[in-house]
């Protein structure tokens, strides 16, 4: 299979790419990747999609959130994490869709607090939120028989020194074991899901 | 009490406007209102909040969706759900917590499709899915006692003309079954909660 994996690398997407080594995975990024893109811009992602044709997966681990406490939280920083996380996602399937062939498919990111809140994360939750209601419709209207799922990662141990503090009493789990989930969501048949990695 | 009503012309807003008969309801909308307000705009927000100074309660029942298929769904016509019905709820809670009083509340809007989705509903859906979490998360980020819920209809009788062919074999409620749902809401104790009226 041809893969367009965004965000390729992160702590997610290095993992990813080692779990889908015996595909043609192409890398995309800001940075030091095949294929350059900035998904808070629709314009970046149609010259990405252009550029590489057809593919049978895209996968997206990629997307920036603010995290900070709801009494900060300005209309000003949740737009970073609806410019990135949720519209960079959500416009990689509306304007990617044609650019993937027949029973492809796409895996998107969301995380454990949108349904186990942490202090601290209520702009990543809400775009969590977001991300897995737009899955479960997308997954019966997008055409050809393309399929739709999200990994919902807790904290993950290659990150917990920058994300620790925020999960306290949550138990990490491995890059590796989140990267299991994006394979059976691209390998596998089902469409619609939460792959929850708890 | 003391409520804000956004959205208090529309079908949901009038008969909530009939079940908090017993308060001092506040009535803003972008027409005949006596505080003109739109919500998509954080500016006319903060000025609404300054016009009124303190409140017990505050309702949004306003909030526009496109509806139509994803095939049809450009990052256009999705930026008009997440202006309106999702910033601009989110936008009235934290442009508007220091305006609560001390175990006041606010209560969103979503929608039945969040969790049962309809072809055309995708981009509604998805603001759904971030109000749901953003709630979650809200409900104990939220200072001095202050509680937020989210009402979710089903399609309701009065609307339904303009949504009844979305709505396919689903059951329509009164809305005055929904109007007691954000009277639970006010007049209650419960925070972070669905109120699904389906
Ligand atoms: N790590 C965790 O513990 C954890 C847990 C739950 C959920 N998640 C979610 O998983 C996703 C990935 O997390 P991660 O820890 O792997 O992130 P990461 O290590 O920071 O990597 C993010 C990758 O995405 C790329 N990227 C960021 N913004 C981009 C943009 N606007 N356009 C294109 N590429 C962009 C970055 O590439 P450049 O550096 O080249 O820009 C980088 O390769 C995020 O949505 C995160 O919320 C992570
Ligand atoms: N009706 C249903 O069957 C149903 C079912 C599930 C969920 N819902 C949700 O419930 C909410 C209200 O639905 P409804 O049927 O009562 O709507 P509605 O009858 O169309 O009324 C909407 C009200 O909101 C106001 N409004 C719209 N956009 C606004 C803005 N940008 N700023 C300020 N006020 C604005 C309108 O005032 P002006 O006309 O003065 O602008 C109007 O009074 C929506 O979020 C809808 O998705 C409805």
């Amino acid at each position: 299979m041809k893969v367009l994996l965004i965000g390729a690398n992160g702590t997610i997407g290095r993992a990813v790419r080692k779990q889908l080594e015996r595909h043609e995975v192409v890398t995309a990024g800001r940075n030091e990747a095949e294929l350059l893109v900035d998904i808070t811009s629709p314009n970046s992602i149609k010259e990405m999609y252009l550029k590489i044709g057809k593919v049978d997966a895209v996968i997206c681990a990629a997307g920036a959130t603010f995290f900070g406490p709801l009494t900060e939280l300005t209309p000003e920083k949740n737009e970073q994490s609806i410019q990135s996380k949720l519209k960079g996602q959500v416009n990689l399937v509306l304007l990617g869709h044609e650019h993937v062939n027949n029973s492809g498919s796409f895996t998107l990111t969301t995380g454990i607090i949108m349904e186990d809140p942490i202090v601290g994360g209520i702009s990543a939750a809400m775009v969590g939120g977001a991300i897995k209601a737009f899955v479960e419709s997308a997954a019966f209207e997008l055409p050809r028989g393309i399929r739709i799922n999200h990994v919902s990662p807790t904290v993950i141990a290659e990150s917990i020194e920058k994300y620790g503090p925020y999960f306290p009493g949550f138990e990490p789990v491995s890059a590796y074991r989140v990267a299991k989930a994006y394979q059976k969501s691209v390998e596998g048949g089902q469409s619609g899901k939460t792959y929850r990695v708890y």
